[in-house]
């Protein structure tokens, strides 16, 4: 994608280029003339638009998160710059751009990550739990391609989700084979059903971003969700009491600590595994993410998430 | 019943009266010869009892938690008094003796308590959340005229669960009197569905003693059983999302805190008043018991439940 | 009373009605010259007033907090509407107004409150504990009728104190109804006893308002302070040794928590309760607050003061 | 005092010699018979005694903690040794044993301990703080002489507290030399008030062994017992209202940590350093004593009471 | 090994075989005469055996640990067997018997392990990093072939050091390989030195059982002295600034929580995922040790050490 | 230091006199000619500067925190002050003014404060320590006399950190003359040493002025840093290893509690006494500090570093 970045944009300068409807809100000037008020990202800053000669027909059509091609003009307006919109219309299929190159994204697709959860799926053994975590994967298949794993912290990105969810198999293949004791079945399908009623706790666009927590979200959460989900799908699929016992348990446990959501402490070694390998995906990643923003042997700033800690860049 | 007391017999004299019993276990004697070593209780003290000549035909038929009538010969055997089992029959139905008797009890049958229960559920004007928990009631009747609230906390009693509940409905009614803003509806089936999955969370004799915590109490807990249960109820009667989550939540939030169990904190007034209710009445239970056993003016022993706290009877 | 509301007014738009002084304070122009500035209320929203025509005997009447009777004119001044006040003068008995009207208030007056907490003392049949409490509620009648029981919690309302005094009462006697247990005595004296040196704790205006705290609130708190004026009260009125201490226990135990200010946990069963009873009522008041901003089906914003959760409000 | 120790007597032994009474017990043996059981103790050991011709005029004068001269002949019995005592009179002014030789004692007596606090409260400038403190000095003054500052823990000496008191005094003095903008008046007052309660607070014998906690020393204990004995001694000697209330925060803050029984945190530098003071004192104590019973070189056993510390002894 | 198991043996036996010894002291009985007494163990029980005959010359070379062959009569004494010691000589090395078959052991030998640990410090690729470390590898080598990594926790085992180092190695190989950003250098580093000054810290005997903590170990601990040895091997070896003091810092944040000893939290991704390869192998070795003793389906008692969790074995 | 205050300065009035250069930034300005922005102070208040002249070799030769001579003409710009500086010159020895009279300093000069711990070295008898101790504060004798205790908590003064020891060796002193059991060895020099390596913990201007921590201060802090030094210095000087632990461990327990950092609690009681005086000298320069700005009879605000607490000033 070859156009100017919003950001190098000087005034009285024309740009043509696709960008990320942020924010599109029709409003009325203090003349009584409607116009709208549209924020505009080409995902390195964001800039103010308006559109002026507000048409309904038109304009209508448009709305937040979109994806379109535009021409406009850049005006100087008290202290900062602002884009006057000549021509807006939707990108195409056939336009040169991604979405994801939009917003903040996992690094493979959706659906080469659904592969990988599915391959592991197909591993597990044991019918019933097979059964189970397949039911359940299905049931939510759409909105995994592109659910992110939070609002805010760890993940929250376009397909985060799924991301954290096979970046974790692929820890959970390496320590059964080093913790011979573990039952791959349980810890797969643990792995798997961990966060998936995130999908039901919280609303996200299609991109990805989470506008908020769901009235379910916020009154159960996902983990009680989630021991509930497991209940019905094992009814469903007819699975023996003690597997639905055990999964939901992996659920209520994996957040170890009760002021975490923990209900229980994990009490068979899988769910004790599944518990490690959520924090050390989510660990990699909130590292990975802070210490992108400092040289070799710098600091970070105290990362509230993280305990306050101020991380550093080895040299 | 009138009989002489365990505690007051001496070595040499004659039983004969209703007892129940504690254990009863076929034991092998060192000369090789099968006996049978009994515990047996008149509600005021322990005895140890042997039934020396023990006959498979005659004695198999009894087990622990059984009454009997029982006649047998005191003697000192190191230290200590031992009776001499020469008579045991199970006791009938028209002898003059009642389980209540022998256990702690709720100071109401199970019946009248259930009764007192289901007026309540009559109460509730929302027809959803009445046949939700109608719905669960009926499925617990039978084990709910006698099962306990806990193995030896608060409401260790044969018939504790429906005391407990039946008590804190009371709590219920006044403070809707005093509170307007609350919906009776969702406290009275808070009430009443906040620890109902005891019932599958431990093991109970009919006697209300409970044995120990069941697999499935163990790995979820009365919580989330009884958020699942909810789940399943309100399923099958039809109800409305808005109430089932509800219900779910005021069964997740009743315990307040994180440490002890609680996911959320209560998020809505009914959900906060089910927990203070909860809070009084196993605290008034707890006080009652422990200052039972001190004379006005006196202090109770340190009780480990309540934070260590000595009681203060006053005069 | 009926009056355009300071909301409605638009610039040049003349204005005559009652309003509450807020704040007023002289000061001195650029040019030298003296004036006030004013803040003004009429309970649904504030405007800042000036009177430029200062005249020290006809303005240096008028305070704080005192009611008037105001015309005026609204001026536009940097983005901003002010009223340039024509005339003022002190509300009189005569007016149609009540100072209820322009600040927070318990839902009863005073004295109406005052006479139902009376009522209670009455039914105190103990002689030492009534003379106790009628000594000490005695003592602090005048400020009582509109002392607030926070300067920004639960019960920051004028009169806050004696609502939720009287409030805890009536559960109070449903409480002695269900556990007959409770001597009604001691929980009686208890819940008017238990704030009752928030009148020492803080200072208040008779609008309810508190300015800050008091030397002797910030060194001792309302709990201690307690504690010793039940001791001089006791003296006072020839107590029995044992009323003093359990009526000083359930002050210093109210709080239940050690980091919450107690000293003790409570060690008698009407200490216990009296803690309940403060908690709900607390609790039932902080719900209702916040609930009253949102829609049905809607959630607050995180409430600091209650653990951050974010409240429900059913359909 | 020149007596062979318990602990060396052997079987059939003739013992004579001063002894403290533990226990003093009567008792009625298998057959039918009185005698007196007790327990001797020559601050070495103990040993079990036995008085088998008891006689209600002859021995109805002696109980527990009393100092008595002794003759008997040691027996053994069922694998340990144990006394048949033939003679025993009280101990009298004129024999040549102290009752600090027979119980733990703070190493200076009680007159000259007193003394040194008496000579501080003399260096109090403010009259009214000298007042009060001379007050409450002067009304406790005989149960002072011997009062231990504990049950169990730091300082549970005969004396302990007046031990405890004098010492921390002196450290009063040190810091008001290197902190001068330390108040002595307040800090001496503060350190000899801070603990004086604790004559209400628990039952000690005259040999400064506490039996047990009081009433009042369990429901309110010695921090709310001493800010009102404040109130009412700065009443009685009309004390400056600020001095009362500094006083009282002082008592109440003492502890530093809600956890540990403080209502507030030390708000004033000299409160500030009444904590360190006491913390300091107890300290010493505790390690002295712990490391009494090791070698060089060596650690003691996890000390509960020090958050399960092994001190270590230098070589 | 065939010999007779010790707790199959009957009185009046006679028993041949090789057994450890547990301990071995020489006590004198109340005739004056001096004899031995011993605890054996051959892996599976223990048993009391007397040598009634003790001869200086011919016993004194035992001692505690050592690895015997014994002949002995089984005799009653006192409700328990006893075994009398008749003939008894040290074990030689072409005796049939390994000291890993009498006490709990690595399954690997301490030679395979270091080998295993030693492979990987050669794929350390950053030399000062692979100097270092190799460094005090050699310099503990021969302690590290037995020494356990605890003296009751996770890894109390003979070779449990090198045990529990080796198995995280390969869990940090995996690790590597899923998240490339970590550096195997340092990762690898981590967890060769995480625990090696365990060998200074803690007192062990050839059989890899714990006597005590050294005075070193008490006063400083692992960690503390951990970081002074890399200090010290760093300037041996002329290490890098950084690397000295990241992996000083890998070493004093591994523990994670300041409660469990950690003094600072982790500060780059490396010292992070050292600290949940440890709790991840910690907690392997001690879910597996606690469900080895329970049947499938059932539940361990409760786990101190985990929390109190009791572990669930699934069916 | 005759000259007027910043603070009264009036605009277009002419300052000259001895300020500090806070700040000295080279900028350049919209027309692209270059400025110097300099932040100037005399001790009582700041006032932005600018050169507008800037001339390269001239100005190269100043950076912040330099002591200069100006003068200038103040200008009004923007609602505030400005000043134009016209000369500038470096202060030079010869010049009436003193650094510490620009910024918080000591009482004393660090030669003083220095002569004072060099006099408690001498004091101490037992070589090694001694030896130790001397040599560390001869090694970091020169940074030692400016450097203060912290960034920005207690003592973070110009020659805080010696002010903070040298105070402490005061209470030392008295301490060891009340608890004769204590060994002065230990605790000077356990004093001295405590906070020695926060010269490696940040970094510090000659002015005592903290800029930020430094690499090896925020991955190990000055804890660890002091013991690695003590344990160098130990071997340095040939130090008994007992010597060497004690010193080491009286470093990483002097904070106490873990989390604040202390790795082990104190074991021997000078070790105590060290954490205790650390805590007074601490307490009493922050309450000070804060009580230096109200009035008597007056309240501070809320100081978050003393646990939120208020402090008041006795009147």
């Amino acid at each position: 994608m070859e156009q100017k970045k919003l950001f190098e944009l000087a005034a009285n300068e024309v740009f043509e280029g696709y960008v990320l409807l942020r924010s599109f809100n029709l409003k009325t000037g203090q003349t009584g003339k409607n116009y709208i008020d549209v924020t505009v990202t080409d995902a390195f800053s964001e800039m103010n638009a308006k559109i002026w000669d507000y048409q309904e027909e038109k304009h209508s059509q448009f709305k937040a998160n979109m994806l379109v091609k535009l021409r406009g003009t850049v005006v100087a307006w008290q202290n900062s710059l602002q884009m006057r919109v000549e021509r807006i219309r939707l990108a195409e299929p056939s336009d040169p751009v991604h979405i994801e190159d939009f917003v903040p994204s996992a690094p493979m697709t959706g659906e080469v990550m659904l592969a990988m959860v599915e391959a592991f799926i197909k591993r597990i053994r044991q019918d019933d739990i097979r059964f189970l975590v397949q039911h359940l994967v299905t049931k939510y298949k759409d909105r995994l391609l592109y659910w992110p794993a939070a609002q805010a912290n760890h993940h929250s990105l376009r397909g985060g989700l799924l991301y954290h969810t096979s970046t974790m198999l692929r820890g959970a293949e390496a320590m059964c084979a080093i913790y011979t004791q573990l039952n791959p079945d349980y810890l797969y399908a643990g792995v798997i059903l961990h966060d998936l009623e995130k999908i039901n706790e919280m609303d996200s666009t299609e991109l990805g971003i989470v506008s908020d927590y769901t009235r379910n979200g916020l009154l159960l959460g996902h983990i009680v969700q989630g021991a509930i989900s497991i209940a019905e799908a094992g009814k469903e699929v007819g699975a023996d009491e003690q597997t639905i016992v055990l999964l939901e348990h992996m659920l209520i446990s994996h957040h170890y600590e009760p002021e975490f959501g923990a209900i229980r402490r994990p009490m068979f070694p899988e769910a004790e595994m599944l518990h490690y390998l959520d924090m050390i995906d989510a660990r990699m990643f909130d590292f990975d993410k802070a210490l992108a923003e400092v040289q070799p042997g710098g600091f970070t700033d105290k990362q509230w998430l993280l305990h306050n800690r101020r991380l550093y860049k080895i040299k």
